[in-house]
């Protein structure tokens, strides 16, 4: 396929080289319609563009960026780019995407690609043929290959969220998960719980493996053997939640607090609960992960680790145009903090 | 200004008549600097495309709609537009809208204007240069004279979630309102509830007008005459219906159940529920009205009316990229039918 002959293209070092000149004469065709090819213009036929941007592709031909004129007069677009659009925590994503890009005069396209091979593929179509400015994916949604591709056509990316390490050249934008982790186990442990249970996330995700490292932090910091059966699988979603909860309820000794490790796992942990009979948080401790809007209004409100997702998308836009200016950004890697916010499910444990 | 002009020009009746020739004549430019002005490029002088736009403005210029192939190799773009970006259900919205338009290779821009003129204008003039292919409102946050500069540029607009009655001539979608006050109302006199409690939405708003009518007409069915003091203002956000709730709680008669005309609303009201010891649904039912995924996990789970939020970006869309073809939808007004959904938040009143 085009795109990984280009990754060994790239990889063996002669990207830059080629001119569009040479690009051309190679595909048969003028320079212009080169041209209309790199800057995404409709005006090119179909056979056409796929041959040129085969060449482009495996020449490793990289588009200069446009003259800062284009984007004073509000033409420019970035892409913003989710694994799904199930979750009210990717409207907190968009909004501060949104806000740092419309006072920028940029327009955001925000789509969904859902872990499929084909929509990713019609998705890097659609961005080159709008000429896309940047990109956002949040927790990296795309093939390694599409990362090979977005940097042959010279389109800046930012990953929000990593879901695991991308090349050392793609910047970052995180939240402190470790330390989140640390500090939601810490307010536990401050309360008097001595047998804390958690509720994991995906594996595949780093800030899973970072909250969870952080739980077993401060539990060897509290002098606490940690005990295995007390972690349970979970996938963020609410489902996980109530099953991971009821997985711990079911133990010879069950925990006295749950840490889940996100707000929506602990709506679904709290739903267990309730349907127990067992009142949070009187007979059991609940903290979450994200503080999304809504988990100010659970039953009871909800003691979670704030993180700062608006933030993460401001930073984000902010960062794509440095690079789409050819400036580097301040840092590669950023993890912006998070902060513990408490409220009315967590208290010290019932007496036994 | 050249907006208000331009509605005064169209009112008059003589849009479409002038030709791009006129238009250059009159702004001592070429024609191919109109056709770029017209077609949102960038590559001409800020002087030139005011003084091109202006004149395009004042005489109703419309753009005829770009051929096919454009489409076809997915440069195309749609502007999707809210108030503000602040709740799980505008997340819904954009999953249906961002469905259809990434399978029909359409870009969905999202914006949020806050109800600021200023906004409102960056927005458009990102717009005109970024030459988007329609727009989907959503509960109509533009001003009339900007609704008349889509009109006059030839941007198909469709409206979802109608504030008001949009001109005759914009398709709106909005959702089964009134049915879905009645089920709700019904669903809680089915129950043996005779004092039903109602929190409203904003007045500007039709959808909360149709909720409210839709009680009332409930209750005449039952043959109860409604008592004002039993409706209590709100603005479908969850502080309003904690503030609503408590007010009906004050009341010297109570009601034994409260339908909260949005589920951010019944959020907050089974938060003043609890703070007070009142157990739902023993002590007191709660309905609300939307059906975000994450009432499902409230506590107890909400009885609600299901409003089809993601259909109706789906619908919205589809009629937008009807329009973009110079077709006329099937029907200019679409109610999407609504649904109640029975979970633990309802139940008969507590003997007395």
């Amino acid at each position: 396929m085009a795109g990984r002959e280009a990754g060994a293209a790239a990889a063996s070092g002669d990207r830059g080289r080629i001119t569009i000149t040479e690009i051309a004469r190679q595909a048969g065709v003028s320079v212009p319609t080169v041209s209309r090819v790199v800057n995404g213009r409709s005006d090119v036929s179909p056979a056409t563009r796929a041959r040129v941007e085969d060449l482009l592709l495996r020449h490793g031909y990289r588009k200069r960026p446009a003259p800062s004129t284009t984007r004073a007069q509000g033409a420019a677009l970035l892409d913003l780019v989710f694994h799904d659009l199930d979750s009210p925590w990717a409207v907190e994503i968009i909004r501060g995407v949104e806000e740092v890009a419309h006072a920028a005069g940029v327009g955001t396209v925000v789509s969904a690609i859902h872990g499929r091979s084909g929509d990713a593929r019609e998705w890097m179509r659609n961005l080159r043929s709008r000429a896309s400015d940047g990109v956002i994916l949040v927790t990296s949604a795309l093939e390694p290959v599409l990362h090979e591709e977005l940097r042959v056509l010279g389109v800046p990316l930012v990953v929000v969220d990593p879901a695991g390490s991308p090349a050392l050249d793609v910047p970052t934008i995180g939240a402190a998960n470790w330390s989140g982790g640390l500090a939601a186990t810490e307010h536990l442990l401050s309360l008097g719980h001595r047998r804390i249970g958690l509720i994991a996330g995906p594996p595949r995700l780093l800030c899973s493996r970072a909250r969870l490292d952080g739980y077993r932090a401060a539990l060897d910091g509290a002098g606490i053997t940690p005990d295995d059966s007390l972690i349970v699988p979970g996938d963020f979603r609410p489902d996980s939640g109530f099953t991971g909860c009821t997985a711990l309820l079911g133990l010879p000794e069950p925990p006295t607090a749950v840490f889940a490790t996100s707000d929506q796992m602990a709506l679904g942990a709290i739903e267990a609960l309730r349907r127990r009979g067992l009142r949070v948080p009187q007979e059991m401790s609940v903290v979450g992960f994200d503080d999304l809007p809504e988990v100010r209004w659970s039953a009871p409100p909800l003691t979670t680790v704030r993180q700062p997702l608006a933030d993460m998308g401001r930073l984000a836009v902010r960062t794509v145009l440095h690079l789409a200016r050819d400036e580097q950004p301040d840092a590669p890697r950023v993890e912006l903090g998070t902060e513990l916010v408490v409220r009315s499910s967590t208290a010290p444990p019932a007496a036994r």
